[in-house]
């Protein structure tokens, strides 16, 4: 039995999404809630869409776990497990929504994008925005940040914004890079892919800042495409700013095939954008 | 000298605006700040707006302050202080701009209008809003909490939804009170009035409430306006969901008049907006 489930979190309290001993993550604490309220006898494991970092954000996290199957109605289940969910987690994180998991869904398999917003603040910050926004020295020029951005589009080697990961591609396609002055003047910077790299959201909108400000010109920016590494003049944001937002799925019929797809790793020699299965604490 | 504040605070670290010996308070922290920044000699004094309760937010606070004048150009004064308070100030307040108070400008006797907004969240709740919103028990019908809200517009006698202070009039002038459902699933009421008085918003979201869960009817929020005293009947809602958003102030040519009118007290009997001058924690 596979419920699927919605996740909004507050990442300032959690040592990211991926469960490590000893620390507060958001796996760990869903996990043991999970186990607890269905009073379950064994472990359960999560798997999200989107693996966040350390005080990164959530509003639209997607996560699925098998339970054992005791004969009673999946449906049943996930509604008794959403009441007590919304009663016993801390208010840091909440499950907005349970349901059984069509066939072959998979939360982190089967997606096809996942979108993200960062929040820039570049005037005298509003307070009730500090955990939520990261500040930035100088002005925005938020419609110059939208127009270099547009040069990011597409499929591409991203190195130049990821932490290296032995083994792991850094090609990714990138679907939506736009940035806008929100009206209560913060610039929010909205990034959908079908799947990110580590840092590589904190990374982009960095680089877009230094644009943004005028220190660096669009052609900086169009040049760390398809660099070879990691780039050290590309600024990595810090996490308040971030926010998980969204993640996509394909229609229920075609689910097992995506993910089918998407576990088999490719090279940029075939650029399918199967390929890029590991969303790594972007 | 006379410089006027723009002022946004985080209520949760604070008790309420008004300073008070032995607690942290938005006037107190402004105070000590504003004299240790200028390295004034004596103490000096913010006069507010609105007085807003313990944990009450406020995006558009203004307040005044007279400074000695020491002979240096007012506006110099105004430029030194916003910059030295934007690196002095701790997180959870901030003072957004500093300027020259026009002749006859007085932060609470010259405002013809106060704005707040009530954020209320009916759902699951976004862990990322809940140091901004409150959560209700039952879903909110927001139209018909709109629809009931329109009968107690104008000058009418709020005293049901007042904590009673000896020799206050309780008489006010509402100018709007609407309540949308926004894009992200909550509700926000907004509510203008030409000033409040004390548990004044928070009470009337209150009863806006039993009448958006059903458990009232709009013909007993009607019966409300102009009973003789606090009804016991009325929610006060916890003081996470308010902001005070914005201060209205007339053309500074008609600046003095107003603040003049508005220091003198009157009855209902004539019914002047000029004498609700006393916004107090609402």
């Amino acid at each position: 039995m596979r419920l699927r489930l919605d996740i909004a979190y507050d990442g300032a309290g959690f040592h990211g999404w991926a469960a490590q001993t000893g620390l507060r993550t958001v796996q760990g604490e869903l996990q043991t809630w999970v186990r607890r309220v269905l009073r379950l006898p064994g472990d359960v494991t999560l798997v999200c869409a989107g693996r966040t970092d350390a005080g990164v954000h959530a509003r639209g996290q997607v996560a699925h776990v098998d339970l054992p199957d005791d004969g009673t109605d999946p449906a049943d289940v996930a509604v008794t497990l959403a009441r007590r969910l919304a009663r016993a987690l801390p208010d840091d994180v909440a499950v907005r929504a349970v349901g059984v998991a069509p066939d072959g869904f998979d939360a982190r398999f089967a997606a096809i994008w996942r979108r993200y917003a960062y929040r820039l603040s570049d005037g005298v910050p509003d307070p009730l925005d500090r955990f939520t926004t990261a500040a930035v020295r100088g002005g925005l020029d938020a419609a110059a940040m939208n127009a270099a951005g547009a040069a990011l589009l597409g499929l591409h080697d991203f190195a130049a914004f990821c932490r290296a990961r032995e083994g792991a591609t850094t090609i990714r396609d990138l679907l939506v890079l736009e940035s806008v002055r929100l009206g209560d003047g913060r610039v929010e910077v909205g990034v959908r892919a079908d799947a990110f790299c580590h840092s590589m959201v904190r990374s982009l909108v960095g680089a877009l800042v230094e644009v943004g400000t005028g220190r660096r010109d669009p052609a900086w920016l169009a040049g760390l495409l398809d660099a070879p590494g990691r780039c050290g003049d590309v600024p990595v944001l810090p996490p308040q700013g971030l926010v998980l937002e969204e993640v996509g799925y394909p229609p229920d019929d075609a689910l097992a095939a995506r993910a089918t797809l998407a576990r088999a790793r490719r090279s940029l020699a075939d650029a399918s954008p199967e390929d890029r299965s590991l969303e790594e604490a972007p």
